[in-house]
């Protein structure tokens, strides 16, 4: 249940994906590394917030108790701290493992793939930062996915917020995650459920609709800067700061187009410390609809600067940014596309189906296929004795091998090849 | 325990390597396909002999039972029943998981990957059989990793052996077992096997040991088919008309240079029904030695033509054969002989790091390096707002990025930039 086998149209369609998100990962530098799906329970419990009761623990069958992982940031955590590095830029294409409710439709699985690229190590603020997002705004660009938008916040502008709107330290994260709603459910829905489910008053909940309905750009960076009481909080003041060099450096990318600073951006999960980012695609209904309706999450990310310390038995930290690519949502949207647009996607890349027209010459095949791989063509025939010339040719057409290599009594004689271009039906003897 | 991780030169290396194995397969015309690494268990339970013990079961944690794949040819098994494909050419690289003893040294993992390529259809004998051969020939010669021996066999020539020589058909698996570990230890330790723990009798051990240590190639074959006992028994006889098959069309791919007939090849796994094949690397130690020696299998295979039809509700068969290339080994061997080298596999592609050698030229390096990413170049740049020229060299010699463009106060100024060649130091304005 909420896993799936990839048939080859799909497995075809998936690795053109998965390629395109790693070469650009590959061209800002990222090395791969791969780490195993299993890891240690004690690695992945309590890195995810509510998520963890949705890990997937394996048998006590001997020896170490083991979960599959989660996610591919808490084990590039774990490798950092115990391989003792402090400076690399990675990136990691693989599998996670989630007990969800599966909602294929919507592109969540129980087994999914995910594209994350990281950098760690201790630089000057919000270089790397800013380069995470430049890299979601170019594999959304290169993908043609259509207009999409960047929202971008500061865990410690929240905490912020929240620490001067009344709320106790010990609700920030509580806080954080019924914030996070508000890109789905109207402002009333999220104040019911903070005064209701999480016990704040009605003020600090209406202090804090009064700053998380905000979004906009330097203007409002400026605006907040300047605001009397936010600006006496260390940390929103330092969160603003940084956001404040953050737009600076993405002007110099000339990529604020798309970047929106949005306070009620506030991401689920617990290792957040800093920037955090989501980016989401627009619809543009119709003509009649002003604002362009978001369709959902495909890409997030953040800086994670205690992660890593949490697997050092010294607890040295180091600081690390990342962004993962919400593969699983953009494959939906472009098998919906291919289906829609009616063109097949090839399984297969053989150049040349070999094939004969009359009986008994099975042997000739098999040379003339032996030379072709042995030259470096991709090459194929039909598994029998004695096929029918016009089923060969059928097997080009339902597989888009573009030319046939048809060897018979005559050609053999002569000591040729008759070459034969599968759609126009020309033929030439060589 | 068991697992590791791939720190960025091994997983370059194994990068490469899969890439090499999965374009030979794709020349060949298979499809890809993914399957999960969660299987239910009851698919997984059964299936592999003496290995089911092996078999990492998940935790009931509500729901089905599930267990991780043991290997990709049971899941590709159950693929084909349970979508009725009755004709599949497929390759699958992923990896599978056993909770075996693990020796790394040998490169034995409890988590490795598998590089399947198989045949799943109803053709004419033996011509599916000797592409999967050609396949295992190209593989090991593309990867030139020195000479190599392919084995191979017929289950129902092992069978028909079993039969004359007097063991009860109860016992041939149990028998099949012990005959397989002939390359590993004399045969005078097989035959105290038989005898002692699978309770053959001596006289019937004698006999089987008269057959299963020949070895040879299509006279052997010929001597076989004359045999008075073998010839009378049905199976062996299909299996040996089958072989002498097959060595014609390896005769006509030219590799049966490399192909040995062998009757002490059994291979472990319940499921083969006819045709099995495994390939050794020889090592020839040094000039004294007559005879090269094995140093272990990197790659087998065989017939499964009943193991479709097990998952299949109404039984139906779908005969299969197929490959599985041992990729840990040869990486193991790949990766020895490139530290013995001392050659350094570069673990990025980046062409250009962006430098600057004066201070206060963050914001110059950021604009540069947005232009040549969005021109399709793949660039670097450190994480700081003022590093020493040296320092930036530096990190070109150790990640071996060959060019680095140098934007200065003089350059700003004239509005070019300096391109360095890093290993010649020669630079070029423009």
């Amino acid at each position: 249940q909420g896993t799936r086998d990839h048939p080859p149209a799909q497995a075809a369609l998936r690795e053109r994906l998965l390629s395109a998100v790693g070469s650009c990962f590959k061209w800002h530098g990222a090395a791969a590394i791969d780490t195993p799906v299993l890891e240690l329970r004690e690695t992945l419990i309590g890195q995810y917030g509510e998520g963890s009761k949705l890990i997937y623990e394996l048998q006590d069958q001997g020896g170490e108790l083991l979960a599959l992982r989660y996610d591919l940031t808490v084990p590039f955590a774990r490798y950092l701290a115990m391989n003792k590095i402090t400076n690399m830029k990675r990136y990691h294409v693989a599998k996670v493992y989630r007990r969800d409710n599966p909602a294929m439709t919507r592109g969540r699985y129980r087994e999914f793939y995910q594209c994350d690229f990281d950098i760690a190590g201790q630089f000057d603020p919000m270089i790397p930062d800013a380069e995470c997002l430049k890299i979601v705004h170019e594999v959304l660009s290169d993908l043609q996915l259509g207009d999409f938008l960047i929202k971008v916040n500061d865990r410690r502008i929240l905490s912020g917020v929240f620490a001067i709107c009344g709320v106790p330290e010990s609700k920030f994260i509580p806080a954080c995650a019924t914030v996070d709603k508000l890109d789905k459910v109207p402002w009333e829905e999220v104040r019911s459920e903070m005064v209701g489910e999480k016990g704040l008053s009605p003020e600090a909940a209406d202090r804090i609709g009064e700053y998380v309905q905000l979004h906009g750009g330097l203007d409002l960076i400026e605006r907040l800067l300047q605001d009397p009481k936010l600006s006496q909080n260390k940390q929103a003041k330092e969160g603003l700061g940084d956001m404040k060099l953050l737009f600076e450096y993405l002007t110099l990318f000339g990529i604020t187009g798309k970047i929106s600073f949005d306070l009620s951006l506030a991401r689920g999960l617990d290792y957040y410390t800093g920037v955090i980012f989501e980016a989401v695609l627009l619809q543009q209904e119709n003509e009649h609809v002003e604002e362009p309706v978001s369709v959902g999450s495909v890409a997030g990310g953040g800086r994670y600067d205690g992660l890593v310390g949490m697997f050092d038995p010294k607890g040295r930290k180091v600081p690390c940014v990342g962004v993962s690519i919400g593969i699983e949502r953009i494959f939906s949207i472009l098998e919906q596309r291919l289906e829609a647009s009616g063109e097949k996607l090839r399984t297969t890349e053989t150049q040349v189906l070999v094939a004969t027209p009359q009986k008994h010459l099975l042997a000739a095949r098999l040379k003339l296929i032996s030379e072709l791989w042995d030259a470096g063509i991709k090459a194929e025939m039909l598994y029998r004795k004695d096929p029918k010339l016009l089923k060969q040719l059928q097997y080009c057409e339902d597989t888009g091998i573009p030319l046939a290599a048809i060897v018979g009594e005559q050609e053999l004689a002569d000591g040729v090849v008759k070459l034969r271009d599968v759609a126009t039906r020309e033929e030439v003897r060589m």
